[in-house]
């Protein structure tokens, strides 16, 4: 993190929720920005954000004023457009960053110019509650925020959004938006789709039977499904090919049991269990979308 | 539960970790049984048990006095062995139960005669922790046991066998060892395979983007890899079933993706999300082996 905050005189957070919320909070409280804008479709809910001193003040994306810098915080599905219209409606020289889960989709859906002024980005942070009342300026800190730039974008461009996640906290990381998005159908939108599987396949009568395994395997399939199939529509690429791994996994797991190859699943659990010990729990966030 | 708690002499359990232990406590503290006497191969573990107050004395099988009950603790995959051990050992009024997470396999095990003294049981409860250092007289309060009586089981020996775990302060329900082999394999075998599936399939250099959803999804994974793969070999038959069902729901899933179907893919984690919350989770002990 730099010493010195950037001085972005306007900063637009278009989708004040939980996570434009604690965007604004924490630019706000750490100096990044004088003035915060809050940008939506809901003029209560925004009037609402305002009097909550979350955002300065609110408009619609057509009433847009100059700003330096937009951050497109919208639910996934919508990301693409709100981006698009953020840009056809600000100048040239303001950058335009996201906070969306999925990465290739937004940036193949944008023009190629327009992709010199928006670097995609994705802060692995949030929060089961939802809504900027649950706002927090923490939500960032020390979590890890990924920054898919791509050939169009120019190093200053990169440079500077990857100095603002920086200072709202965060670790960033830069990847190709197809490592990304292939990384993350791994370490979150299989598992999603795994946790529902295990969950879909218990009738009610035997949930009394279920214990602290299948709680803890199936605690994410509680989340939102409009919002989860909006993601695996986005990656419908990537999952499907770990859909693919996962049944060949499967076919060879089954082939196992039947010859009795108790080695070949021991091995495999072990594997596993190895993988998982890498894993520390950093977090005190629990993301139910990250 | 019967107000007047069955007065038995002496209690012998086979296996004294955890679970073993648990009875050991939950027996004496409740008054059910006078005497327990500790069963098994490591002298000194088994001294220890007497020293900690857990069991009264112990034994190898080889020289188990009059009993009017034993208990069978052992791991899984040596439930069966034990069982025969205790039955040839024992006079023709001593009845069996354990504490398997596999019943069939067990069951068939045995002779057609002995399945008349032994009533398998399978309680769901434990802990992540292992050995009696870590029992507990409570650990089985207000937890379910399945009870597995077959054909061959006198009415008498289930109704004593019942009263016995029901003492314990469990919720009892009966059961074919086929149900309870293929809801288990639903509920817990199942779950922990996919939990080890979702971690395997993890590079290490993308642990720091897994969040709260691989954590959850993935947590049971760092169970015994051992101890897991016997209950999968003695479960291979319902296990085989569920990850057939598992390995068609991927398919159509796959299949879904592909054609953009998203209303599919949005009723899946519907059903998911409304199995789950009728989930609730009773349970204060966290079973990792249940």
């Amino acid at each position: 993190m730099s010493a010195v905050p950037l001085q972005i005189d306007r900063l637009a957070v278009v989708g004040v929720g939980l996570i434009g919320g604690s965007v604004a909070l924490a630019a706000r409280q750490r100096g990044l920005a004088r003035e915060v804008i809050g940008v939506g479709r809901n003029p209560q809910r925004l009037r609402a954000a305002v009097e909550a001193g979350v955002v300065n003040s609110f408009c619609r994306v057509e009433e847009l004023p100059r700003v330096q810098l937009a951050v497109i915080c919208t639910p996934v599905d919508r990301v693409a457009e709100d981006a698009a219209a953020v840009l056809k409606q600000t100048e040239a020289d303001t950058l335009v960053t996201d906070a969306g889960s999925v990465k290739g989709a937004i940036l193949d859906s944008l023009l190629r110019e327009s992709r010199q002024r928006f670097i995609g980005a994705h802060p692995l942070a949030g929060s089961h509650l939802t809504g900027f009342e649950h706002a927090s300026a923490n939500l960032f800190n020390d979590r890890v925020c990924v920054l898919t730039p791509t050939p169009e974008s120019p190093p200053a461009a990169v440079k500077r959004i990857r100095e603002f996640w920086e200072q709202l906290g965060m670790r960033v990381r830069e990847m190709t938006p197809a490592h990304h998005d292939a990384a993350l159908a791994r370490t979150s939108h299989f598992p999603h789709l795994a946790a529902a599987l295990v969950a879909a396949a218990v009738p009610a009568a035997e949930l009394p039977l279920a214990a602290g395994g299948f709680r803890d395997t199936t605690r994410v399939a509680q989340g939102d499904p409009e919002l989860w199939s909006a993601i695996f529509e986005l990656n419908a690429g990537p999952l499907r090919d770990e859909i693919s791994r996962a049944t060949a996994h499967l076919d060879n797991l089954a082939r196992a049991l039947e010859s009795g190859d108790r080695a070949a699943i021991t091995a495999f659990l072990e594997q596993a269990r190895n993988v998982r010990s890498q894993y520390s729990d950093s977090s005190p966030h629990v993301a139910p979308h990250e």
